[in-house]
């Protein structure tokens, strides 16, 4: 694909700065990009990869000396990446139309310009909205409602009457709708608590790889427009999070739990059932959560406490012996003093 | 569904006070239940939720005031709340009988009643036994034995000669007889050790979405009746797990530990290789396990202690900087007084 | 299957002490070993179980008195036992060619002697080895290439552009080249950076069950050979690993890590992005690692430290309360001295 700089500049507001005739072909970091990429400058610790770059034009917020050719100056030049990287990406593979080698259901019905690649099973009562694209593997169970351009990657489930909104993006192996964990002892027996509910997730949500999303017991589970979760994610029964919330593999979120918008929960965080996380807090990596957090904080550690206090709290852990020391030290004086005062 | 509240208090076993002709059509929470539906008072944290509740019904543990129309009442209404709910939900959908865009290789074998769906695999020597229930995606290794009413969604994989029970329910996107993580170095080779073993999981096992179990490297990864894990848990070659344990999501168990029975283990556990838990211990979320833990304790934290005393050190954790504090006044007051005695 | 014991030594190199015409049919722990297995003496500790064991032969050491049957001696056991075993597995089981009920491509192409199963998908582009064998429910995006001998079981998923060398394992659930997890806020919303790079994945690579590797953002995601990874593991965009790095189950390693060869990463470990572990590093299971680590250093904890002081300082951090009663002790003391000193 050629592009020239002019339009480049155009798709993220930017003006350019030397030859705005310029063809791209391709987007590369400073390192390796040849004369007929746009590469980019976001981080200032990489300013003297500048000097010797070969790439063909430059996305920065402000003039650099050190690049010889066209610059584009944007107010953000990471945001200006992401929107000009998708130009050079090759598009997602769509099946054109209906697979023969798909199952649809005939109680199940398709807006138009759907993609529905071999190997899709589509159950009775399920909705696909127009301009779906459902890869091999995909299951979407009874009463399932997908709404338009969603992008459902291969071997993901979807089970019975659960609803995902619009311009959602499902990566690999993810699962929508098992059953909550919720059993009930009879002696030493465990009952299953049917879980009758759904799950519901809103437009532009992301849903990372193998992650699994389970429906609720009664009523749903819900995320809600923007957030993205990575690879590995577990969200429980009841579960509801927030608008634009960000949640890093490898997180597991308990029952009924309530989170915030615009939250970031570190990689390998655990929260207790039931806790209630507010707008915008942030929690440290592989913190665990049992108590609520208000709005705003930002926490870590297993149990947590505020980043701050954590901070100073790790680093003294970590010379714990070095305190017993300063003990031993302590008591061996005491014993000095105390026998000085015996002896008087 | 229409069910008259005679017939919902025979099945959990409960006396009705007030109209028991009343009809129900469905189940739900005391803040959302309309007059058709059946709702249940369990946790007394909701009780002024009793006042405005609309529903039809109420199943408690004995009569309340606060709610005017028939209650149920039984011992257990967590319990009795198990055995109703499910009446309500929509039943498992089955493919009636085998698929024929399912693969059925012609040396396997199935009892009556089987739902296979389009998309599953099942390979030569494979049992399925009667009413059991395969979606789409499910692979079915050679030799696999699969037993009565059995329930496999989308996208499970059981590979070569495991053997799973009666009753038993998997979520999708389960692995069941991955090979175990087994290697001999060889220099800075690592060279695999074959897991010739398999799992064997009994019956009314319930296993959650996106698990690993692996095979044994010989003899049997072993999951006894009743047990139930959540999703993304890690079970290694030649873990023995008890009956009716209970494992929360993201657990890891590393190669031969062996679990008791009736043993709950707590969301992001990790135990290493080779470990005891006895039966009925209790395990905290997040810990990590590295000694044998006797039966009935609880232990909590990483490296794990007792619970008792994990609360004690979590809560001192916390205050380390005060009590460096504490030691700082102490020096200062231990130069004080050992210069006041220099001086004399 | 029938082997003769001097087959067996010549396989691993072993002397026969005893009648080396003995024909062994299977391979078996002391305990459980029949008069037609091998069996064999790797663990000390297993010492007294020679005494009672039926087995045909021994693999062993040197000669053990206390077994009265021929014996293998070789220099490790364990290894040989590693080269052994596989003769009395049964064999994976290949599809006879291309099933008819697999959807490939026109486009993609395949070297000789492939299996592939019903129900794999192979895109336009892609190239499937000599020897490869691909399990049902196994997806292969546009122009992915997969060397020789390679093993991919169910329900992989391998993204567009990605590369798989000769003689890897890749078990069920496991997902290659999903996007990476990147975002830039613009204002409240996150915008996705598009994920234009690859996987590569070397020769000899092993890839547990339900592990999710991301594409890179630019560039490749990058697996040197000879390298194992557990189940559930999570590799984000832009990681380097290096060679015969074994990574146990549930490990997150964030974008852009660049971790050595021969490194030992521990179970449940989280390592934060952009960090470097250096060759033959070890890192303890539930380690959190948010600082570099040189090569050769073992450490342990969150956040970790050497793991020599870990110990230390995880059985200081058990003993807080007594700590504390020290302290609390000292302070006493102290007040004695102090009124002491005042009164004189």
């Amino acid at each position: 694909m050629e592009i020239p700089l002019t339009q480049i500049a155009e798709r993220v507001g930017g003006e350019v700065i030397g030859d705005e005739h310029t063809v791209i072909t391709g987007i590369a970091p400073l390192t390796t990009a040849t004369p007929s990429d746009l590469s980019f400058f976001i981080d200032k610790r990489y300013r003297k990869a500048l000097q010797g770059c070969r790439a063909g034009a430059l996305l920065t917020s402000g003039p650099m000396n050190e690049f010889e050719g066209p610059q584009v100056v944007v107010a953000d030049p990471q945001l200006a990446y992401a929107k000009v990287a998708g130009l050079f990406a090759p598009p997602v593979r769509r099946y054109p139309g209906v697979s023969d080698q798909a199952f649809v259901h005939p109680e199940s019905r398709m807006g138009g310009d759907v993609s529905i690649h071999p190997g899709v099973h589509i159950e009775a009562g399920a909705y696909i909205g127009e301009g779906c694209t459902l890869f091999p593997g995909v299951f979407i169970g009874e009463r399932v409602k997908i709404g338009k351009r969603t992008l459902i990657y291969p071997n993901v489930t979807i089970l019975r009457d659960c609803v995902v909104g619009n311009d959602v993006i499902i990566h690999p192996g993810t699962v929508i709708g098992s059953d909550g964990f919720g059993f009930v002892r009879d002696g030493e027996k465990s009952v299953k608590i049917p879980q009758n509910g759904q799950v519901l997730i809103e437009d532009e949500v992301e849903i990372g790889a193998n992650n699994c999303i389970d429906r609720a017991t009664l009523g749903r589970t819900w995320i809600k427009r923007g957030t993205k979760t990575d690879n590995l994610v577990q969200i429980a029964h009841n579960v509801i999070i927030g608008e634009n919330t960000i949640i890093v593999a490898q997180v597991g979120i308990s029952g009924s739990c309530t989170i915030g918008r615009g939250v970031i929960i570190g990689g390998q965080v655990g929260i207790s059932d039931h806790m209630d996380v507010g707008d915008g807090a942030m929690i440290g990596s592989q913190s665990g959560i049992a108590k609520s957090i208000p709005a705003g904080e930002a926490v870590s550690g297993s149990p947590a406490i505020s980043h701050r206090q954590w901070l100073k709290v790790s680093a003294l852990t970590a010379r714990l012996p070095q305190l017993q020391d300063r003990i031993k030290a302590l008591e061996r004086k005491i014993q000095v003093l105390e026998s000085d005062g015996a002896k008087e």
